[in-house]
C-alpha cells in the first residue's frame, strides 16, 4: 500500500479539526483508496495550550523549516494564516518540491500570482479547496466541474458573520449592533469583527474564485469592498417592500474582456436561493455556459468543516502522487491580468433611501436631479409623514457614477437631513 | 498539443448539447487546457433528423460498432441511453481499452455493478457526472468534494419533472392531473410520464448516487419507490398547515450497516433549503462527517446543463490521458453489497389523512389503534365538520410496518370512508 506523509504546519482549530477528521476517518480512507494517508509531523509554536486531540511526542517537528526540510514529507499543509511566515513557509516547501494543501484565503488573495506560478513551474500540486467556503467543494467545482464552462457570474455568500448578522437583522427584527453582539457571543464574530464586517474576508474569497473562474488574475486592491455596518433595519425593512432581501454577496461578472469584481450589501429578489441562506452559512451561486446556474450551500467555515475540505485536497494529491501525475491540473488557469471595471464604471439597479423633511416639492427636486443624470425610477415608497421622513427609491439600471453624482447633489438640498443610503440591487443573479 | 479524439454516438438531444458545447467552448479550453479535444465521429442511426447543428460528413461513422473498433479513438461518449445497444457499447469500448463518457443512468443502476468493476480491471476512465441531475456536479462532489467524509444521507430532488408538478400544485394550487399536463405542454414531461411520475426515474439516480456515496452495491431493485400520482392538493394544503412543504425526494441513509435507500413523496421542513427548490429545478443535500451538509442545485435536465457534464468527463478523462494516470480514481469504490432495510423496517415520522364520517367517537377509534400499535400522536387536524371530512395526524417516530398495520385496520373501520392516505415526514434532514 502507498503512504503519504504528510506535514502539518499550524495546530489551531483547523488544524486540530484535520487531526480528528485522520483519526475519525482514516481507516476507512485507508480501505477506500488504496493509500495511507500518514500524518508524520506536526510544527507548532505553542504546544501548551489545550487541545482535544491528544498528539504523541514523535509526531511533534522541531519547527516548521525542519518540517518542510524532512525528505520523507510529501505534502505541507499550511494551516497558520496570514500572508507572514506562512507565505514563506508555502515558498520554501515548493522549492523543496513538497506539494502543498492551504487553507490561507489572505495569502492566496494577496500573493497567489506568484505562489501558483511556483507550483505550476514545479509540476507540483497546491490545493486551496478550504480557503474558501469551508466544506462548500466550490474550487473543485468552478476548476472540475465546471471544466467545460464559460462562467459569466458568481455571486457568493461568502462571510457566514455577516450572513448571521443580516439573517437575525430580517428575521428577529434585531438592528445591526445588537445582531453583532449575539454573533459575538455565539462565537460566530470575532472580538476584533472588521475584517468579517467591514467585507475585507469576502474580497479575500471573491480574489480567489474570480481569478480561478476567470484565468485572469484579479488583484485584491482592485475589488471594490463595502461591508455591512452600514446596513440598518429600516433598509432590510424596506427591501422586504419590495420583495428582496438584502445580503453581503461577493459578485463577479465576466462580459469578453469586461471584468467586475466588488463586495457588497445587495438587495436579492426574496425568491432566489441565495435569500433562503441564512445563519453562518455559505453559498455560491454561479452562472456558465452550458452549465446554466449551480447553487452550492453548506458550512462555510467552522473545525470540522474547513477539515473535511483540507482533506479531500490532501486526498485528491494522494491519488496523483500514487499515479505519477502531480501538476494534473494547474492551480488556476493562465490568462494573463484582468481589467477590472472601476465601481464608478458598473451599471446597476439602486436603492437609495433619503432623509427628507416633509413637504411638497421635495420628491420633485429628488427626482428632478435623477432625471437630469439619466437615472430612471421604478418605484418610490414613502409611507411616514410629517418631520424628518424616510424616501425610498428603486432606480432603474443606471452607471453608478451617475449615481453618485446625483447623490452629491441631492444631499446638498436644504430638505435633505442625512446622508443618503446607496445598497445596489442584482435582479438577475 | 496533446489531442484527444472523441466518438460520441447518439446524436439526440443531449449530443447535440454536446457538439455545440465542443463547438462554443472548444476554442477556449484548447488554450486552457492545452489538449485538442477533437470530435473525431459521431455514429447516430437517423442522419435526417433535423438538427440545430451542422455535422460535416467526414464526422459520420458508418456505424457504432465501427467508431468503437475505430483506433483513433480515445474516449467514447454514449449518448443512446436504454439497457440495450448501449450496454453492449460500453461493454465493447471498454474491452477494446477505451475511456468511456455516459449519461445512462437507467444502465448504471441496473447493470453498472458489471460495468464500473471491467473500468476498473481494465484500468480505464468511466464517468458519468451526466447520468445524474444534468449539471450539479454531484458525483464529483461526493467522489472528491467529499472524498474525506464518511456520508451518513442523501436527500435529492433528483426529478424535475416531479419537482415542476409538485410547485406548480403548491404556488398555483392547482390538483395534479392540471400540472402534469402544463407540464406536458411546456416540456418539462414526457408524453408518456410513467417513468419520472411513478419515481422510477428518481430511483435509478438514487441506485448511483447511494452506490458511490456507500461504497456499496445498491441494487434497483431493493430501493422502495413511490411516486407522486397519489399526492393531492389537499394533502400539499394541509402540508402547510404543519410549516412543510412536500417533494419527492430520493433518500438515502447509513448508519453502520444499516442502509435505507427509497424514492417517495416527503413532508420536509418549510425552512429547508430544499423546500425553497421550485420549478424544474434538481438540488441534492448531503450530510457528511466532517463536511456537515452540502446542498447542490442547479439544472437537473435539458440539452446544455447535460452537455456541461458530458463535457467536463472528457476534459477530466483528457487530463488522464495526458499525464498516463487513467483509473486514478475508481468510477465507484468497492465495498462489497448493501443489506438494504426494507421498507417495513424504517423508522420514520407520518403524516396521515383519513377520510372518516364526522361523529362522536371516530378519532379516539383512530387513536385507539394507532396507540395499540406504539405510534405516537404529534398532532392532529380536522378542520372541517359535517359528512365525510378529512382528519389529518402527524405521528412521532415510528416503525413503518406498524403503521402499515394500524392503517389497515383503520381502513376497514365503518366510519372510514376511502383508503387513507400515508406520506412520509422527514425531519433533520
Amino acid at each position: 500500500m502507498k503512504t503519504v506523509n504528510i506535514g502539518l504546519i499550524g495546530l489551531g482549530t483547523v488544524g486540530t479539526g484535520l487531526v480528528k477528521a485522520l483519526n475519525a476517518n482514516g481507516p476507512i480512507l485507508k480501505k477506500r483508496l488504496g493509500i495511507d494517508l500518514n500524518l508524520l509531523l506536526i510544527a507548532e509554536k505553542n504546544w501548551r495550550k489545550a487541545r482535544d486531540v491528544k498528539i504523541p511526542l514523535s509526531l511533534r517537528a522541531s519547527g516548521a523549516r525542519a518540517l518542510i526540510a524532512d525528505p520523507r514529507i510529501d505534502i505541507v499543509v499550511e494551516l497558520i494564516g496570514g500572508c507572514g511566515d506562512a507565505r514563506s513557509y508555502i515558498v520554501e516547501a515548493l522549492k523543496r518540491g513538497k506539494h502543498v494543501v492551504t487553507a490561507n484565503k489572505a495569502l492566496l488573495a494577496a500573493h497567489g500570482e506568484g505562489i501558483f506560478e511556483q507550483a505550476r513551474r514545479g509540476g507540483l500540486d497546491l490545493y486551496y479547496e478550504a480557503s474558501v467556503c469551508g466544506a462548500i467543494p466550490i474550487i473543485k467545482t468552478i476548476r472540475e466541474g465546471l471544466a467545460s464552462n464559460r462562467i459569466s457570474s458568481i455571486f457568493g455568500i461568502v462571510n457566514g458573520t455577516c450572513n448571521y448578522i443580516l439573517s437575525r437583522m430580517t428575521e428577529s427584527g434585531m438592528e445591526f449592533a445588537e445582531a453583532l453582539g449575539e454573533a459575538q457571543r455565539l462565537g460566530y464574530a470575532e472580538a476584533n469583527p472588521a475584517l468579517d464586517i467591514e467585507g475585507d474576508d469576502s474580497a479575500h474569497k471573491l480574489a480567489i474564485l474570480a481569478t480561478l473562474a476567470s484565468g485572469l488574475w484579479i488583484p485584491l486592491r482592485a475589488i471594490y469592498t463595502e461591508g455591512i455596518t452600514h446596513v440598518s433595519l429600516m433598509d432590510i425593512r424596506y427591501a422586504r417592500e419590495f420583495d428582496r432581501v438584502i445580503k453581503l454577496l461577493a459578485i463577479f461578472k465576466r462580459q469578453g474582456n469586461a471584468v467586475e469584481a466588488r463586495v457588497h450589501p445587495t438587495l436579492i429578489p426574496a425568491r432566489h436561493l441565495l435569500a433562503s441562506v441564512s445563519g453562518a452559512h455559505n453559498a455560491v451561486c454561479v452562472n456558465g455556459h452550458p452549465a446554466g446556474e449551480i447553487v452550492l450551500y453548506g458550512s462555510g467555515a467552522g473545525q470540522d468543516p474547513t477539515a473535511s475540505a483540507v482533506l479531500s485536497d490532501i486526498i485528491d494529491i494522494a491519488l496523483n502522487i500514487r499515479r505519477g501525475c502531480a501538476g494534473r491540473i494547474s492551480p488556476v488557469a493562465r490568462g494573463g491580468r484582468a481589467a477590472i471595471k472601476q465601481i464608478d464604471e458598473i451599471e446597476t439597479q439602486y436603492y437609495l433611501r433619503f432623509s427628507v423633511i416633509d413637504r411638497p416639492g421635495v420628491l420633485a427636486g429628488i427626482t428632478g436631479i435623477l432625471g437630469r443624470l439619466q437615472i430612471g425610477i421604478a418605484s418610490v415608497i414613502q409611507t411616514e409623514r410629517g418631520g424628518t421622513v424616510p424616501v425610498v427609491i428603486m432606480t432603474h439600471r443606471a452607471l453608478e457614477r451617475n449615481v453618485r453624482k446625483a447623490l452629491a447633489r441631492i444631499d446638498r438640498l436644504p430638505f435633505v437631513k442625512a446622508k443618503t443610503t446607496l445598497i445596489r440591487v442584482e435582479e438577475n443573479l
